[in-house]
């Protein structure tokens, strides 16, 4: 894995102001857990809310954390008063999404001019503290 | 297009009461407006509570209605008592996804023995009931 | 279908000049068989040396003809002397790619300004001329 | 990552017989350069054949390096007499793929009942032997 290195010092409140403004993700519960440059994790607590027909934490939420973090993973090592947008993504989900909560932890893979090519990995969490891999994901980000 | 046939004359029951489990679109507020053999569209009002940090609706709303209304166009064509599994899905973000409403439009390219492949088409709806492109999404579907 | 207008009255020649330079199109025996403003279509001949283990296209040929076609789609609708390539893109492969041919036809989907999403759909071509769906494909193309 | 243990003690010879039948691998000079369970690493060597219009490896043989070695790190996990077939795989391309050779390294990341997950990365290798990341990607195998 690549290191990199951020262009503004205030990559943190820059990635955590912009997350605030999601209302999607303060409707989800979703939060910040880790904001380094070029990684971000962020963390939804089970909720009965968040369903599909097996309850199950819906694909909807699990891709929807997938593709912040990668967003945010990119917003980490842009300039001051960048904003990010998702242009494409793909999931491939392999576990059931269940358990206390459900962790996505991105990393950018490419910085490039244009696009920030970011993955996902997207874990389940039991009330034991037990990981479980449930999806990966990979995505392109626009930064402007 | 290929035209299939539906193999059970409860598929619109049997897609409506799966719907309803769902918990996670009941938050989102979707709607299924279109249930045919191989073909399902789902409708989201605009509401504050489902934007990203520019007011748009956010891609993972957009990427939900997708994957959602993908897998019951493969239940369509399912026998009664079938369960439906996304395995993946990718989305290509083309628009701001704005307007009054959001509707996923997907219908089954191939209901194969095991894997049943999707596509999906979301629209922004505008106030004067214009239409615009806003992603394309692919996906697989599992029916056990 | 969104119906696109040429950029360039030389989008046909810019097309099949960028297509010629291409010694990987020359090793697999492809041709442009159409060129539109957004829409191509690329045919394969049957040969055995395109094989897989089981004696069908290799789904290395259906990709590389599907990407090839979403490119130069893309390129159709370009200004004179630019660029095109892939930034990414998905395939699901349906049925098997057997038959006297394969043909790969793309449209654009969205011609944006940095980056143009295409689509594809890759038919094997019987020895009736009978055509079956092999595969489709969405995919991401920069012009430079 | 996972640790997966084979099912055959053939798994070596299984994964090389199958690949040795694939035409179009031969025409590509593919090479097997590492075959252990779950892993497997394919290797081409810098050939004017295999070039798009700009003197680099075609993406399509980026692509097809990296469909092949998820598939026979799929295969290695399989019983005897298995056959893998690839249902799906999204590539992001991140650099321009140049040097001596190209090398495809690819795991799997989950062998379900039904379905296997792999991821592939590809790099490009110049003649001073340094890497350079040109690829990612992500597939669905089918072991029949």
């Amino acid at each position: 894995m690549e290191i990199f290195k951020a262009q503004s010092v205030n990559f943190d409140k820059n990635v955590r102001e912009s997350f605030e403004k999601q209302t999607f993700l303060k409707l989800l519960g979703a939060k910040l857990i880790k904001i380094t440059p070029g990684e971000v994790e962020i963390e939804i607590l089970n909720n009965k809310k968040l369903y599909q027909q097996d309850g199950y934490f819906h694909a909807g939420v699990t891709s929807t954390i997938a593709d912040v973090s990668m967003g945010y993973a990119a917003l980490s090592l842009a300039t001051d008063n960048s904003k990010v947008l998702t242009t494409e993504f793909k999931i491939n989900l392999l576990n059931p999404a269940i358990g206390d909560k459900l962790i996505a932890r991105s990393e950018v893979v490419q910085f490039g001019k244009f696009l920030k090519i970011c993955k996902a990995s997207v874990f389940s969490i039991s009330n034991k503290n037990e990981e479980k891999l449930c999806a990966i994901s990979t995505g392109t980000m626009f930064i402007t």
